[in-house]
């Protein structure tokens, strides 16, 4: 099975990368080929520098490289594994490189009104009695954060993520928590007085998903996201990139 | 000026992750905060070495962290500076190692068809002649592929996201490339007949665009997509993620 495995790398001497992010390019490869699953052990660097006929610390540079993507991680004195959420980064959009925050929280605010009423209300749809738990869990920590006067945002993000996850589609699960993003935008721009209004507005959420009440999920997200609706101006036309 | 940077850059001696990761965390704060563009120059490491208190090693290692991530670039001889496209990786969502590729087709069959006919009437709405020219442009390299029975998918790619090129929505212009990874699974699935629909459908669209038509470029889009319909099942409700 491993030599199976290592056949399958080619060899990469002559191409135009350099050599470590060829090499990356190859253990990449091994995974999704070989179905490599989360938590499943790689190669050693031994192993893989003599099959691909390059040195180990081609290999060494190949495995931080994957690392600091998210595709593999290290356990120390135990070897190198598939990790967890495998290739999926913090802040995957780049956004908080991105000029101008109040039209950065336009854009996300159109998307996410074009995505989350729907998510809602499949939501509703698929919830089992432990994704309400967890809903309600959230909810609760939220609504702590709030009367204790901190920073409610983290778990704001974790409410919205969990109702992503009510639904069978595991792609919403890594497109909310990107998008979510803005929840930290509006966050800085009018605090006081939108937490009464969250609080309200994410009960009646998550009522409407026990309920089984698609129709009223959708409507009360709708709702839920209008309340920043006046803090962000509308994107002008035919702005540049 | 650089001073002032590099007070900005805390001590990074005594937190949890490992030192380079921390030391990638405050060159990433760095360029955050003090809004360093696309292209800016960072301080060299020797100098951030200095500031931080760590060694140029740990600074050299943070630094391939966040070239990894596309935050940072290395140009040879010169020194190191902010990527293009900063904090964006190829594939951000990972979808490239989730299993069952029929699942995930209709996963983001279903995200698309929600967010792409929405786009295509806004970039009726917005797009210049320039934009128009661009759609052009792709839609004959597509035709050309085809024609010559190459692999047209990339080319394909293009065209949509050439398509959220011409709304003002920034974000729009990340997110698409990352579900139309869908492409290459429906191009998987089921190649011949669907090409000269593709052809078709996706004039539609352009020509709607061209005309400033939002409704017709919503339904062109919807038809161009339905394409697909056929070829993906439905998600069974509940499935455990």
């Amino acid at each position: 099975m491993k030599q199976n495995i290592l056949d399958n790398l080619r060899n990469v001497q002559n191409t135009q990368k350099s050599l470590p992010e060829r090499v990356a390019e190859q253990i990449r490869e091994l995974i999704i080929e070989q179905h490599l699953e989360i938590g499943a052990r790689i190669p050693g660097e031994f192993e893989l520098a003599e099959q691909l006929n390059v040195g180990r610390s081609s290999v060494r540079e190949a495995v931080k490289i994957l690392v600091a993507r998210n595709i593999l991680e290290i356990r120390r004195g135990k070897g190198t594994y598939v990790a967890h959420n495998t290739g999926i980064v913090d802040d995957p959009f780049g956004l908080a490189y991105m000029e101008d925050e109040e039209r950065l929280a336009r854009e996300l605010y159109d998307i996410r009104m074009r995505l989350e009423p729907w998510v809602a209300s499949m939501a509703a749809e698929s919830a089992t009695e432990e994704n309400v738990k967890e809903l309600k869990y959230w909810e609760e920590e939220l609504e702590k954060q709030i009367q204790a006067d901190k920073n409610y945002l983290p778990a704001d993000q974790k409410l919205h993520l969990a109702i992503a996850n009510c639904t069978p589609n595991r792609v919403l699960s890594i497109l909310i928590p990107a998008i979510t993003y803005s929840i930290h935008l509006f966050g800085k721009m009018n605090r006081k007085k939108r937490t009464l209004e969250t609080i309200e507005t994410h009960r009646k959420i998550i009522a409407a998903i026990e309920d089984k009440d698609s129709e009223a999920a959708y409507r009360a997200m709708v709702a839920h996201l209008s309340i920043n609706e006046e803090t962000v101006p509308a994107l002008a036309n035919q702005v540049s990139k």
